[in-house]
């Protein structure tokens, strides 16, 4: 791929042009990438909610035209200066969020919130000039979250870049670059549930089922799957789920029943919707003592987290998380290994798959709520 | 002192007759112990801020006559059917708090909170049979917590103590069984700061001055102690406080004084005053990715933490303790030999002293604001 180095290179992406409105394939071009940047082909991308909520443009500032996407998998085509730990050919997921192994966050183990490369979901450029690499006819077109996957080639920051083993099928991995890493290292990193615990999980979308395929991995003696819709238990069975409670079907608050049916409370939740009522309902169901709540769904600006303290000095415990605690480049590809070993399932998560130019029907399966994730074939 | 074993012991005792009363000393009877009981003979004991709240009773339900007291140390004087594992002549600090061995919690190595001995303020006799072992001419006096140490002999169920190496001075260690050991425990047992970060403590009494010394015992690099009242400063020092900040000396919130002097936040906050606005401030003046806020101090009954979720979402913990997450039995035998070792100070936390029949001045150096701990000698 040698030949397109340091070119513009032209080539299909889906372009968001407003607010809601379908996507459109269009030709762009992508700039070559700048010093600590790199150019890469993407493979195989997925759609995530955060896509579908930008995309909206319900809560936040609109910035259009742009090119979406994060979950994904490609190929290095070509590296910016100073990049010295990538090369054209090798395998990666994009990340939204980064590693530069420099701040304080990187170099500590407790954190994985890089001050550099934190995810930015406002900022439609890059950050070392502030421009675009994508345009059409001149005309700037933004990026999203550092990585815009929605396109055949891509640039992104090198420090928002998990270089894994070339052995390992993109179109199935490709899911570990956001959501489902996202659930699953809540549990495996965060909750950590000793085994026979059991674990609440509150919402049961894709994030939601990692986080209980973690409770499954940790040998959590119960899972309980908390979701209004009544359909997801049938699937989220797979995921090692073994009951169900639906809020709606209870005239008591859903921690109380939990800490009923647990006598006392679960060992570990991990909340995966962002309302505010299923976090505070997701730290009190946990059990006083021991109990461990997580939090991973992502609230809205105005909303306040509110428990009586004596909730909190009954020995429970209240903790966020982003991305999983995963560092993106030091932890993914041990995630990506957790697959080839055969120990995380990830073909359940993966419920549909389109080629690029059908990307508006991966838009359709999640708003009706048919997909866990859809896979989009760039070359298909 | 086997002549005394099975029979009613008159002694001393400080009566509290009616709420924020000053105590009078008088004959009581004291039964013999009961099964799973033992009759402990008190040498030291010292006031607690506990039991001046339960005294003034301005927030709950007043019971008297009460015998208070629960931070103390002695000897015990007979033992009741089934209690194998005390024996008269042992050295003991009796707690107000338990360990049965058998439930859950005491099981699991992540609580403290026994079921059966959990504290319980509102409950004025034994757990076994609902009586009193105190009386004034058969007129039954309320215990306290379960311990009563205001009186030269107390029965205590045998799960609240703790047996101790008969070498330490209890004139030193009682201060352990309640305070000294919430405050250091909170920090090396809860929050757990790594050597080299910042620490923040809120309330600057015993119990913070505790966990001030905690953090200097992890080799903490900075301890910032937050009061409302500047004359702790200087009495701080001695442990190890470095930095001293008053909320009232500042316009904005002492979250953000604290986070501006610290780059963003303290990798560990303990809380020590029960103010809901100083928890939090506590849980939100720790930095994002790492900080872990600790909450002991116990608040009031109609209060609400609140804070924005991203606060927590942006991988801060938030974690309550009781009596410092020590199992009395099991753990504070241990503490008591950091103090034998040198490693911990208990004489700076002893700021008065008072034989038995002076024990209202106690209170009156407590209300006063003069004194961090009072020993009152039983037999002095």
């Amino acid at each position: 791929m040698a030949h397109t180095a340091g070119q513009v290179i032209r080539c299909k992406a889906a372009v968001a042009w407003e607010a809601g409105k379908p996507l459109s394939i269009e030709e762009v071009e992508v700039a070559p990438p700048q010093a600590k940047e790199v150019r890469l082909k993407i493979l195989f991308t997925a759609l995530c909610h955060t896509d579908v909520y930008f995309w909206e443009a319900k809560g936040q500032m609109p910035l259009f035209p742009r090119i979406f996407g994060h979950e994904a998998g490609g190929i290095v085509e070509s590296v910016g200066k100073g990049v010295t730990d990538l090369k054209p050919g090798d395998h990666v997921l994009p990340v939204f969020t980064g590693e530069c192994g420099e701040c304080e966050h990187c170099k500590t183990e407790e954190s994985n919130m890089c001050n550099l490369l934190r995810i930015n979901t406002e900022r439609g450029s890059m950050l070392s000039d502030g421009k675009t690499r994508f345009s059409i006819n001149g005309k700037p077109i933004y990026h999203f979250v550092g990585t815009s996957t929605f396109s055949e080639y891509t640039v992104v920051h090198a420090g928002c870049v998990a270089k894994i083993n070339p052995a390992v099928p993109l179109d199935k991995v490709c899911v570990l670059s956001c959501g489902v890493s996202t659930g699953l290292g809540a549990t495996l990193n965060v909750a950590k549930p000793k085994k026979g615990q059991s674990v609440a999980i509150f919402g049961l979308g894709a994030v939601g089922l990692a986080a209980a395929e973690g409770a499954r991995l940790s040998g959590a003696s119960r899972i309980i799957g908390v979701d209004l819709n009544p359909n997801r238990f049938e699937e989220a069975k797979n995921f090692g789920v073994t009951e169900f409670v639906n809020p709606k079907d209870h005239s008591k608050p859903v921690q109380e029943v939990i800490s009923e049916m647990t006598n006392g409370g679960v060992g570990r939740s991990v909340e995966c919707t962002g309302s505010i009522q299923a976090m505070i309902s997701a730290f009190e169901c946990v059990h006083d003592g021991w109990g461990v709540a997580v939090l991973v769904g992502v609230p809205n600006k105005d909303d306040a987290f509110k428990t009586h303290p004596m909730n909190i000095l009954n020995e429970r415990t209240l903790k966020g998380t982003f991305f999983g605690n995963y560092k993106p480049r030091t932890d993914i590809p041990g995630v990506v290994e957790k697959y080839m070993n055969k120990e995380l399932e990830l073909e359940k998560f993966i419920t549909h798959s389109v080629p690029f130019s059908e990307i508006n029907k991966a838009f359709e399966y999640m708003l009706q709520g048919e997909s866990l994730r859809c896979i989009i074939r760039m070359e298909g």
